[in-house]
């Protein structure tokens, strides 16, 4: 069962602006990235060409601790914190490595939801997680979440 | 004194992903292209070239209530929220416009810092609102702000 | 009969970036803008959802002259070069409006087939261009293509 | 000296379109993501933030073969087609590894001029390529070039 994720990434030139750095939207999509290697990573996708299997984000949070850079290393690190029937709710911590010590630059929490094409609606249902995703996605366990997010200093 | 805008823009076609529909990152965009129009009508600006007024933002929060489809018009009215020493806070309802009727599809938080380049540190330092600023910008009323929070449905 | 089409659309934030002008790949996408634009004034689409008509790109060529910046008004010159049974070249001419005058920024010519879903094959066919689209949209006549080249400085 | 490099991505989720495949715009930042990562490989960058050394682009062209899709792992190809005083010339070769063999999506040409800010004229000044690069980046033989060439189906 798996509840983390760590991918490395560098910095991409456009994705700065022309306060020479890497523009707030950005970050939104290293979280889903990471969430798409994940899902990867144990043999699932983010995104089936048949829209059997999409995930529509419900709600999404960033906040901006320090500027990213062109050519900044990136440790996007997420963790799951919680699974309902049709929904998973996933943390980010962002990183910038450095050669002496990392730098937390931004930290997220984006909600999805499970859902597929309903050819009879026009659009997307909401479904409950697939039995595959079940067996191989679980929470992370509380010290988990607890020790991370108390070194994103959020927490006591 | 100004505590709102209104901003009408269709969705372009790079905008949407393989879901069909706007990627969830760009709502965040559409938030920041609303607020340079409206620091625009104000005389106003997002950025300025010499880094002297600049907004890093600090905190971004965004619920997906409904999809968004290439050519879609799109009314994104921002609000005001709160002026600190040196941030504003701002909200965002986006509503698809329809012939018939809008439908609220997205509604967000910003939250902005001013900053200006510091040369002997070589990073972005926090300012105090400009008064040009000040005298021009002013949180919108309660009852405009809960009248608005009522239309989307997220108090009583 | 149709062979030409201008847009005014302001430079986004996030379209910059590190080097504080307009990442060129944005050029690109402010040219399918005006296409989109151009087809939209015509009654057509540039993507139907059914995709029974979409255009993908062939080629797509552009010469960046001059920097554009954030909060440059430019304006997006397009016109009809060619249409063959199956597709249709564009060419660009980008200008950034300013007080006293335009300043000529960048050149673009893309190519775009007309296509549309084969479910048999499970991927795009290129299909002869639509009819209601042939009565509407015809080339640019021969001077009006040379003067524009002309005032763009490739011609004579 | 080096003349070429090959760097291998994924296909990121927002890079796709509602055609469901790549956005063509998407192309062009592959190639700049991996002339950053060939010039990372020697010890030299693509953009230095004091703006002594950046490298507008001056002109770009891509022909799209076949569409790319998310998940899709690329490999880009860059090869130095041409030096001149001021400027570097690199052709792309863009290619889906699938599990039997690699299919050419696209291939794309761009000129790049090396710049640096000048304070004086509050603009970026052409300038020679810097000694370093010179020491270090050659143009590909006549042979290497001619069998990409061949090998895309451009040359007899």
């Amino acid at each position: 069962m798996a509840f983390e994720f760590k991918l490395r990434r560098l910095v991409e030139f456009h994705e700065t602006d022309s306060a020479g750095v890497v523009h707030f939207s950005n970050f939104f999509r290293y979280c889903e990235i990471t969430e798409a290697a994940f899902l990867r990573s144990l043999g699932l996708t983010l995104h089936r060409a048949d829209h059997a299997w999409v995930w529509p984000r419900i709600d999404a949070q960033c906040s901006f601790l320090k500027p990213a850079r062109f050519g900044d290393e990136l440790e996007i690190h997420l963790l799951v914190v919680r699974k309902s029937e049709k929904t998973i709710e996933y943390m980010y911590a962002i990183h910038v490595l450095g050669a002496a010590a990392a730098t937390l630059v931004a930290q997220a929490r984006i909600v999805v939801a499970c859902a597929s094409w309903s050819e009879s609606a026009q659009s997307l249902k909401a479904r409950p997680l697939p039995p595959e995703l079940n067996e191989l996605v679980e929470e992370a366990p509380q010290d988990v979440l607890g020790s991370s997010l108390r070194r994103v200093g959020r927490v006591g």
